[in-house]
This record gives structure tokens, C-alpha cells and sequence, in this order.
């Protein structure tokens, strides 16, 4: 059942079945109790899982749950238990389940082989064990790495470069000489390379100055669906090595994104603005252009950020203030309407005592 | 004309000619006014309309515009009336609406048949009269609908389930194992069952954990242009049946949307969020992750919602506060300049009180 | 080096090889300085350029930077000069900033020719040189002027007319009957004539409304990447000539944008609203259904904007307020912790003087 005490089917294809040694053996795990033999069908959420599923307990937090759910096993790192139910000891609970996702509910790949109706343009360097899917276009030029994989209908433009064992999913557009990295994902409908915009005023009437420069997206970073990345005008935009990028961001032109920043659903950072590395930016936030954010700073959801921020800062708000602050104005804007009754009544009070007084 | 007073050219093909009676007949309606058989060739609104046009009353409001209207002919439900002119008395004005515009603007089919550059899979379940067009591509495993029409250049991915009479406009990308309900309209662009943004520290660095759930769409959903919906880590990320999103909507994983939702332009929802039914999001309104909001919660535009909210509320801000307070809170805040004023005022006179009471 | 001081390498291809005097003659301008046989390899910005590149110098603001750059040469109008250095003066700086983009950076053809894999539907009309990218399909009766460009992947939809000289980007999807000028520019991912977001209550359940209507997209108008315009619903929602729209900008049904404007990313404009010409709306703007901003309207970034708006109006804030009154509310509501501490002194000394009164 899901959250909201649905059935739910989300099983990927047959079930498979494993028993909980073999499963035990993929995990490094040991059997802290079970027994060996017993099968398992699927790995599920402590809500939905059933008696021939293995389930998980991350933390204290979890245990409340695990203890009400219906699951046959559990994988647990330390010190977490469940007396007299099946438990696997897993050395680290995140590693293991990325492994029972593998064993339980692979994908399926994205793309395999070279499809008939892929389109490869002249001098395309394909790397050994690259894909491509039905109706991928590759442009003149470009490069695409080992075991990278380029889904259904995704163009990638001449000259572009990418690196290898990237996951390109179907839809994605990546334009003319856009330099990525290896270990990239990008998901469905993103556009990396397309024009920043930028007009300038001749003769009276704003002009559209090409943008020549290109995007480079480091080694590692995931890229959500639907993201717009563009193109610097003659340099390059950058997203550093190990960012994340949730669903529907936008970056600017000339924008610098810091190593391993995190950016949630919605943001967008206006032109030529600096992220340092770390940073971690909540959903719709908007970051305006040419200034420059330190490294490890947070913005909460919304924010709206105008100004340079040093390292380490935590900014709320529109614009975004120091989280501090940005508090104490909360607070004292909820106490404004008893502020103006208070005021009110002052005013009275002195008047009555200046009557007072000019009447003595 | 338009709301410009531009002159328009709107039409979507050779204008259709049909007399009065007989889209009384198609309308289920009667001749209040008007000779049988006048000819009709467009349905328009009543700014556009021209002399052989129809147009509608859709209520009280409608009618001073409708007095001034160029059109020939006007549907009108009980009591709406136009003395003098000619008027179909229709039973029902937006079922009127319907049919009037599938007689004279009726849209070309997304796709018909199935084209030869489409791409199927092995193994796919493909129902009677299911269109695919041209460059689609449909993946292993996958099954379409009776009757389900999937437009140019969209994917499916494999195991993907989409149900009857449903409408897939062209680029849109629909992941693997997705399952989608009959009668669901899905616009351009949009992107199904895409990575839920989930990282999780391992070694003091974040990794990414496989999205392996799916999302469920159930019946009469629509879904505009290029939102983005992610699949659920283990279970599934739902939409309730009759929700209606607008574009650009961002769903992250294992968000659950109720029934009847409306969620307008660019709306964000974070992960695990539970939405009961038939809530409001105007635009723009973001959602943290985690929370839960009652059944027929109403937020107003750019809200950010950070907490629960109870059945029935209507939310406003940012954060969001019940509407009752939001409003307050407002007007203390126009007043705010002005308070600043009246307490300065309040300390001289205090003090020259003071300083009197001094001197005595 | 780019902003962040790594390397970067964005050159588009083959490095070009131009004598100072051939550019100069290019630029229509004249060598103030510098040996007309030196020859230049790249163009680049101030930050970036070596002494092979050609570099520019827009402004006074500018300057500084100029001196410590390491470009070979440098275009510059009136008066700004670099003595010692190469300097060419050109009329226009940025005229001389695109034919500069185009001697050295010229960017490879979105498509070239039509190619075989490209589906053009019944009743097509093609201009004279029209390309079309792989896998671009063309509904029936559509029209696609001289020289425009259709990327890979794009679609456009039956009956849609789209002018010469455009560039439309691989994979953007263009609906039927949709109606595009000359010199229109659309990037990657852009979805034009979606249906309006319009449901009617019929017997107390939403009904969708058919959105018949169309989209007009005047001249020399450019959409950013993964927009989203919608269709009216018997009229045209319509884009005026030279309105620039960045990246996510959405665009409901019936609106009208003037002449000019220019829209920043992830702006949402809701049904029905007119915009007069010339307005600028900064990031994350959202205006509401059915008002009216008039020409040359400015609304800052994020504003939430719920009124109409007179002509020259320049609006800050959720509830977007006249600049003068925005920044008068927000330095209140800085102060307002302040006011709260010194109205509760003020009570305090009130009450020692009323109570000093009693006394005496």
C-alpha cells in the first residue's frame, strides 16, 4: 500500500527469487537472524512490502515502522534490530540498497546496441559499448564515450563531446560543441547549449548578440528532467563536478555552479552568477545575475537572492536575508497587527495624560 | 478581432457551413429566434464573432458584451436573452460550448494508424484503433489502449501500461513501467516517471539512490506541456483521478495528488507529499516535501506551503498563513511606514512629558 | 580562463586564421592600431582571450579589464582606447561584436537541406530553401517559408504556418494551425499551441472545454528554450512582434504580449492578460488571469502581480507594489523588531508617568 493506503503495482516485470543467503552474499551482509533459505520476491518500502519482500530500516527513525511492517526480511546497519524477525547486519544501509535495487528491480537499459534508425553524422568518434537508441541523432564531430548510452529521439549537436558511461535519457537535446563529462545523467527533456539571452540596444531597437561560447558539465552530475542549461556567450557556462539538478531548473549563460551543489525543483540562476562549491539550494529559489554566492551557502525554498553571499551563509526570504533575521522580521510581521492596536492605545493614554497635564 | 483589436486569423481549415436547425439539432437545442435556415460557417467569441458566426452566453455577465457582438447567432441557457436576435436556447452552455466547437473547429487528429516510422517493441499490447506517429516509439513490454492515440516523436518506455481513449501529444516521454489510466491527455513535452532527486550520504558523499518505484496516473487526468513527474523510489508517485495539471508543473517522487486537484502554471510539489482531493494551487505555489494537505485546500498564487494544512483551508504567502491572517498581516504591513512615524511622534511627546515632569 | 580561473574550451571548431586587416575591413572599421598582417585566431572576451584572440571592449566599465587582458587586439567604439595595444574602432561595438561571432565562431547549421528521414505530411507548402533536420515531420497542409530551418526531431502540426528566415531548434513541437512570422527564433524543447488550461463545472463536474483557438507568434519574436504557449480557446493567444521570452517562460491561453517585450526565465502569465508593448518582466514573474499591464510596464524579479498596471508603471514584491512603496515597506519592515522593542520601552514609560500622575 502507498502512502495513501492505496494498492499499489509497481513491480517492474516477473518477479525474481532469491534466496536470503544469496541476497545476504550481494549485500556483504550477514544473517543476523533467518532463515537461509527463505525467498524473496522483491525489495519494498516498509509500508508496502509483503511476506516475501526485504525491506529496509535506515535509522532510529524507521524502526517505529519496521516493526508494524508486513516485510519478510530486513536489511539494518547497526545498532538497528528487530527481535524475532529476519535481519540482515549490511556494513552500510545506503550501498545496500542501491545493491537490492540491482538484484530486485533493475531497469531496464535505456538503450542498447546501435538502433537501425539512429542517426551518426560524419566523423562521429563512438566509444566500444556506446548506444543508441531509436531515432537518436548525432551531429557531425561529436564524440560520445564508452558505454554511454543516448535514448529514444535525443540529438546531440556537432562537435558536442561526451563522456563515457553517461546516461542520456530519450528526449534530450544537447547542442553544438556542449562538453560533458563521464558518469553524466541527464533525464528526459532537458536542453543543454541552447542561447543565453542576451540583447543589446542598436540603433534604438535591442539586437540579438549570438552566443558562441558553449556549456560544460563535469564529471558526475545529474541533470533533471526538463532543465534549459545555456550556452555562454563566448565561454563557457559550468556545472561543476558532482552537482545535482532537480526537474525544471534554469541556468543562465556564463553561470559557474560550484562542485557537488545540490539545486532543487524549479530553481533558476540568472547570468554570469557564481555558486561556490556545496551549495545547497532549495525548490524555486531564484538567484539574479552577475553576482557571486560563496561556498556551502543555503537558500530555503523561494528564496529570492540579489545580493553576494559569504561561505557558510544560510539565506531566507525574498530577497533572502540571513536566516537569523529573516526570523526575527517573521516574527515581529505576525506581532504588526497587535503593533498597531498597542500604538493605538498609546496614543490615547497620551493624550489623556497631556490633557491631564494642560489641564493642571 | 482579439483583446488587442488585432484582426485574427484563427480558423483551422476551410470554414464549415451548416444552417441553424441543424446545429439546434446537434445541440439538443431550440430555435428561440432566428430563421432555420440562416448559415452558419464559424463559432466564435462574441468580441470575434462576424455576421456568420455563432457565439455563446455563458451567463449575466456575458450579455452586455453579447449585446454589442457582431455575431450572427447566439446559444444561450435559460434566462439569458437577446430580443431581437437570433438565439439557439441550449440546455446546457459549456455541453454547447463542446459540440459547437466540434462542428465548426473540430482539431485534426493527432495521429491515425499506425506510421510506418513508428517503433514497436516485442511483446507490446496494442488495442484496437491504437494511432501511433510518425517516429514513435514504443518499448518492450509496453501496452496501448483501445482507441489511444500517441503523437509523433513521443516514447513509451518498456512495461509501460497506458489505458484506453487516451490523448499523447507529440514529445512526450513516457518512462518504463509507468502506468496510466483511459482518458488521460498528456501535453507536449511533458516528461512520466523520470528520477526522483534522491541522494543519500555515503562516505561523507552523496550517492545517488536508484528510483525504482513508478508513478500511476489514474483516469481523466490531463497533464500540460512539459511538466515533469518522477517516478517514486520504490512504490509510486500518483495523480489522483480528474486531476487536471497546467504546464510546467514539477511532481517529485512519491507525491500523491489526490482527486479532482487543479494545479495551475509552474506549480511544485516535493517529495512524499500527500494532497487530498480536490485542492486549488493557483500559480506558481510551491510545496515542501513530507507534509500533508487536507481535502479542498486552496492556496493562492506563489504560496510556499511548509506545513500541514487541515481540510478545507484557504492558504495565502509565504510561507502560507490562513487567508484571514495573510490579509491582516497585509494591511499592518502598508501601515507599517506609517507606524514608524507615529511612534517616533509617540517618544518626543513622551519625552517633552517627561522633561515637563522634570522641570516641575 | 573562465570566471571561476579554470581553463576552459569552448572553441567551436577548427581554430580560424583572419589578418587584423581582414577583420578590420569586416568590421567596417579602422586600424587606430596595430599591424594589419597580425593575425588572429579566436575572438574571445577580456577574461579569456590570448594573444592570438581579438577581444572588445564595450564600455568605460570595461576598460580596467581591457588592461589587464591578454588579447592580441581589441574592437572598441568611440572613445574608449588602449594605448600600446592593437585597437580596432568600429561604429557599433556590438554590430562589430557579430560579425566578430561570425568570422570566428560561426555556429554549424541547426539543418541543412531536407534530409531522408524527415516527414513531410499532404499539402505541404516548402519556401526555397527550407531545411529540415532528421526526423522532423510536417503535418498536412502546413507552410514553412524560404529559408527556415526545422530542426531534428521538431514537429509541426497540421495546418501550421510558419514563416521564412526562422530557426526552430531540434525537438521543439509546434501544434496545429499555429501561426509563426518571419525571423522567428525557438529554441529546443518549446511547445507552441498546447491547450489552455479550461475546465467548466457541468453538472458539478469539471468539464475540459476545447481549446480551439490558435497561437500567433509575430515577427522577429524569439521563445527560449522548453516554453510553454497555449492556444486560445476560439481566439489566438498572441506574441508581438520582437518580444523576447527566455528559457520555461509560460504562456497561457488568450494572452496577449506587446510588441517588444522582453520576458526573463520561468515567468508564468495567466489566462487572458494583455501586456502592452515594451514591458520587461525580470525571473519568476507571475502575472494573474485577466488583467491589463500597460505598455512599458517593469515588474521586478519574483513579483506576484494581481492588478492591472498603467503605462510606465514599475512594480516590486508579492503583491506586486509601485517601486516608491515597495522599498518604503520593506526598510519598515526591517525596522519593524526595532518598533516592537521600543513601543513595549514606550508602554513602560508611559505607565511610569501614569503611574507618577496617580501618585501626585
Amino acid at each position: 500500500m502507498d502512502a495513501s493506503g492505496n494498492p499499489v503495482e509497481h513491480r517492474t516485470s516477473a518477479p525474481k527469487r532469491r534466496r536470503l543467503a544469496e541476497v545476504a552474499k550481494a549485500l556483504e551482509a550477514t544473517i543476523l537472524r533467518g532463515d537461509p533459505d527463505m525467498e524473496l520476491t522483491d525489495f519494498a518500502t516498509l509500508g508496502s512490502a509483503g511476506p516475501t519482500d526485504i525491506s529496509f530500516v535506515a535509522n532510529q527513525k524507521a524502526l517505529a515502522l519496521a516493526e508494524k511492517s508486513r516485510a519478510g526480511a530486513f536489511a539494518a546497519p547497526e545498532p538497528m534490530d528487530l527481535p524475532g524477525r529476519p535481519v540482515l547486519r549490511v556494513p552500510e544501509i545506503w550501498e545496500a540498497v542501491c545493491r537490492l535495487v540491482g538484484i530486485f528491480r533493475p531497469a531496464p537499459p535505456v538503450a542498447s546496441g546501435i538502433d537501425p534508425t539512429a542517426r551518426i553524422g560524419e566523423g562521429v568518434d563512438l566509444g566500444p559499448g556506446a548506444a543508441l537508441g531509436p531515432n537518436a541523432v548525432v551531429g557531425n564531430g561529436a564524440a560520445i564515450g564508452r558505454a554511454t548510452v543516448i535514448g529514444a529521439g535525443s540529438t546531440i549537436g556537432d562537435g558536442a563531446r561526451i563522456g563515457h558511461s553517461c546516461l542520456i535519457y530519450p528526449g534530450v537535446h544537447i547542442l553544438h560543441n556542449v562538453q560533458i563529462g563521464d558518469r553524466v545523467i541527464i533525464h528526459s527533456g532537458a536542453v543543454i547549449g541552447s542561447d543565453g539571452f542576451k540583447f543589446e540596444l542598436v540603433g534604438g531597437r535591442p539586437k540579438k548578440i549570438p552566443q558562441a561560447g558553449t556549456v560544460i558539465i563535469e564529471d558526475d552530475v545529474e541533470i533533471g528532467a526538463n532543465c534549459t542549461i545555456d550556452r555562454a556567450f563566448l565561454d563557457a557556462t559550468r556545472i561543476g563536478a558532482g552537482a545535482k539538478l532537480d526537474n525544471l531548473v534554469h541556468i543562465a549563460h556564463n553561470v559557474q555552479i560550484g562542485r557537488g551543489c545540490m539545486l532543487a525543483g524549479q530553481v533558476g540562476i540568472a547570468g554570469s552568477t557564481v555558486l561556490g562549491d556545496g551549495c545547497i539550494l532549495a525548490g524555486q529559489v531564484g538567484v539574479r545575475d552577475n553576482i557571486r554566492i560563496g561556498n556551502g551557502v543555503q537558500f530555503g525554498a523561494k528564496a529570492g537572492v540579489k545580493d553576494d553571499a559569504p561561505d557558510g551563509a544560510v539565506l531566507l526570504g525574498i530577497p533572502a536575508r540571513p536566516i537569523a533575521e529573516f526570523l526575527r522580521v517573521q516574527a515581529a510581521l505576525r506581532r504588526t497587527p497587535d503593533l498597531l492596536k498597542r500604538v493605538r492605545q498609546l496614543e490615547k493614554r497620551l493624550e489623556q495624560l497631556e490633557g491631564g497635564g494642560q489641564k493642571a
